[in-house]
């Protein structure tokens, strides 16, 4: 098949290759972080070709690329690669790649080397990387700026992090209103580039309120001589910095934007968001929700060291045993039901196992809705009677099957029905839980996702076994 | 606080608004749905009121908005509010809301109802709605088009659900390369109008095959004696129709792009994908993700009929029942090393438990890294001996202080002792399988997110309990 020279596919078969070359043969590695002599490096046969071909890959692809090509490398890998980044790439390459990425590579820089990198870049994207690469290079950077640029530094510093001020950004191309076409295309010649993804100027009056916006369509669609304020849209979608930036990027989908203005309490604009910071936002939301669910922290990346792995995780797996101890020690309060009845040991699990199940089940569902702005308060009643119900028609249905298997395998018809009416209750603590617990974080202004699949599956085994073995003691002994 | 007209905060307040209207006062739905008589619409005091600011935010809400709500609704308040919804919007109502929303409302619509939404919709969007609506109006859809797009349509319809084709848009702007900047401007003028999110245009030969891009940004800051062929970019970024959109999703976020040409084999320009369908691309895949892992099917949302969510759980409880009976049929065959040492059962729970955990931050994680393409086969071996360190260190110190505990509570320190060995052993089978699953099933082919909750679970759960009650069956009797 015929492939363009810059097709995506050619380009995702570059970087795997690139990927390939790094890890699969130990020698290149060695060989680019020095560690190899060169009695060592004649040894491998193949080794001058494969340097060459990672040279030339890396010369090829353009810094997202490897931005990307760096975050699916192990750190020794990381390093090796870091090398071959020529020095007017590597701020590019920084801004595009994660902060596990960064931890990892600014270690073995200088203040100065970083400083160095961050030049090549524009204004708004210095600030991002200054306020989220792991060293404090804030007083260095704010010493190499203009006195013009410090002040709006100072200002989009004090942004919380998930804000719309915290993703906003300066650049952007304002005209004024009473101007023809013509005159706004002469300007545009004359400023020789606009930031990217411009994709329409802000109107603005001579006090910076925010009139209104021009797309670039709407120029070049029009003749010359049509002033701004008789094309302009002069009720844009308009964000305040504090806005969410969640709740924006939901905003941008619907509205399909790619870039919309950040005005504030007065009106006046401040600068703009744009769609690929929204796209950032959209996938980090996503899978820290993911991660989130079950305890694992937003820093932990699959290439994060051993050591920082095991503290990312420790504090969930603490909580996670404390759940477990407190279950266990239910269990231990029905010590004599169940050496009078060992059968029911191997049984309590399907109770427990099925609800935590469902509860998870519920749990994300409820997360997801939350996350898209899709329940509101007046629908609580609903979701609560919708989930039981669900609840209801699987109980009776598997709680009954598993009460008729139960009742066939011990020949006990008692243990049989208290198998299914335990699953039908638990089932149902699991349906009211998993909408409950979401919901009312959510009401304490906490984050739903926040390890809330290990609380239900703690509520589930919990009161699974409570629930089993109660009934069990109540009715077969 | 001074908020704009069309501010991101106010269309939020009026959403919410609207959803408490129809959801807090039964009245106001039942009204809509001419359920109630005029007399008892009397009756409610301030009916007439919220039914007037019901129509009023209808009316000013914009259908991306209107989709959202009708997300957000049960269904029948959502039938109310589609009652109010006028004839014109209906198709880009529909286009923007999700497939819930589609099953819901088109059943009580008659196919010419349909139709007539779909009429005001370009024909993109009129190919996306009849290729996902419920019911299948293909046949009906085509003989309403004029001959020339049926072929077109016939085409795309015959791509997979995930590909770029599928996603895929007919409307784009061409030009020649060797015409000059002042010509394309007349062209576009000219045209009257471009098709949504059109950043630049596609510079193709007679024959259609792709030459070049031309951002919309470069026409209007070059002079107009300029030829195409001078400023172009004649090596943009191409997909296939065959292409993964997941994969196209991610070039779009590494490259900020807003719209790429798609190519056909030969290199012809066949159409376009553009970042408003990424974005949900986006949006889709990662909640899809997180559903599946769970065993949640993707066609499930918080207001879907119990008797619909009921269907779409089913399947994957059965399997979690079915995993848990193995589990309990394990335990089953100690039954004598329980009946002589009751407290083992009590403390089973906890090593099955940490495994499963343990297990699912693993899985969470590898799952959304094969996502994320940062996997590749050369990091198996890492990845594998990664989480097992980590598994090492977290089993010895969490299964140490266990163990400890264990030892104090029952006076026991054989059992103490096997207590910390099986949470050890458990961890790595934990850590093992979190990492062998996704990969296994990403070589198969198949989602590595479907299920693979269930699974870890299934397998932390039987071999917990066969671990620890081994270990007690040697060392203990």
């Amino acid at each position: 098949m015929h492939i363009r020279k810059n097709s995506a596919r050619l380009r995702d078969q570059e970087r795997a290759r690139l990927i390939w070359l790094l890890t699969t043969d130990k020698a290149v590695t060695s060989t680019l972080l020095g560690k190899l002599t060169l009695a060592e490096q004649y040894d491998v046969g193949t080794l001058a070709d494969d340097i060459a071909e990672v040279g030339a890959l890396v010369a090829h692809l353009p810094p997202p690329d490897l931005a990307d090509t760096l975050e699916a490398l192990p750190s020794e890998e990381r390093h090796a690669l870091w090398r071959l980044v020529q020095d007017h790439e590597r701020g590019q390459v920084l801004l595009e790649a994660s902060e596990n990425v960064w931890d990892d590579l600014i270690d073995e820089m200088s203040d100065q080397a970083i400083l160095d990198a961050l030049q090549t870049l524009d204004i708004d994207d210095r600030i991002y990387l200054v306020q989220h690469l792991p060293r404090n290079l804030t007083g260095r950077l704010l010493a190499s700026l203009p006195a013009g640029e410090r002040a709006r530094v100072r200002q989009v510093m004090n942004y919380e992090k998930n804000s719309v001020g915290a993703i906003m950004e300066f650049g952007v191309v304002t005209i004024r209103s009473d101007v023809t076409l013509a005159a706004v295309q002469r300007y545009l010649r004359r400023l020789g580039n606009m930031p990217q993804n411009t994709d329409k100027l802000f109107v603005t009056s001579r006090d910076k309120t925010l009139l209104g916006e021009l797309t670039l369509q709407t120029i070049l669609m029009n003749g010359g001589q049509i002033r701004v304020s008789e094309v302009m849209d002069a009720d844009p979608m308009t964000f305040s910095p504090e806005d969410d930036a969640e709740k924006a990027a939901r905003t941008f989908e619907r509205d399909n934007l790619i870039s919309a203005p950040v005005v504030d309490a007065a009106g006046k604009l401040m600068g703009r968001i744009t769609i690929d910071e929204i796209v950032d936002v959209v996938y980090e939301e996503t899978g820290n929700d993911m991660r989130a669910m079950g305890g694992l922290s937003a820093e932990e990346d699959v290439y994060a060291p051993v050591r920082r792995a095991v503290k990312s995780r420790w504090a969930w797996l603490a909580i996670n045993l404390c759940t477990a101890f407190i279950a266990s020690r239910v269990i231990d309060g029905f010590e004599q039901t169940i050496s009078q009845l060992v059968a029911l040991a191997s049984l309590m699990p399907i109770v427990a196992g099925i609800g935590g199940n469902t509860g998870n089940q519920t749990i994300t569902m409820i997360v997801r809705a939350l996350a898209l702005q899709q329940i509101q308060p007046g629908n609580f009643t609903f979701l609560i009677l919708r989930e039981m119900g669900v609840a209801l028609i699987n109980g009776l249905v598997w709680g009954g099957i598993m009460g008729g298997i139960t009742w066939w395998l011990y020949d006990d018809m008692a243990l049989g029905g208290v198998m299914t009416l335990a699953m039908v209750l638990n089932l149902l603590v699991a349906a009211i839980m998993g909408v409950i617990i979401p919901m009312v974080m959510t009401r304490l202004g906490r984050d739903p996702a926040v390890g809330s699949s290990v609380m239900i599956t703690a509520i589930t085994d919990t009161g699974g076994f409570f629930i089993f073995l109660g009934l069990a003691t109540i009715f077969l002994l």
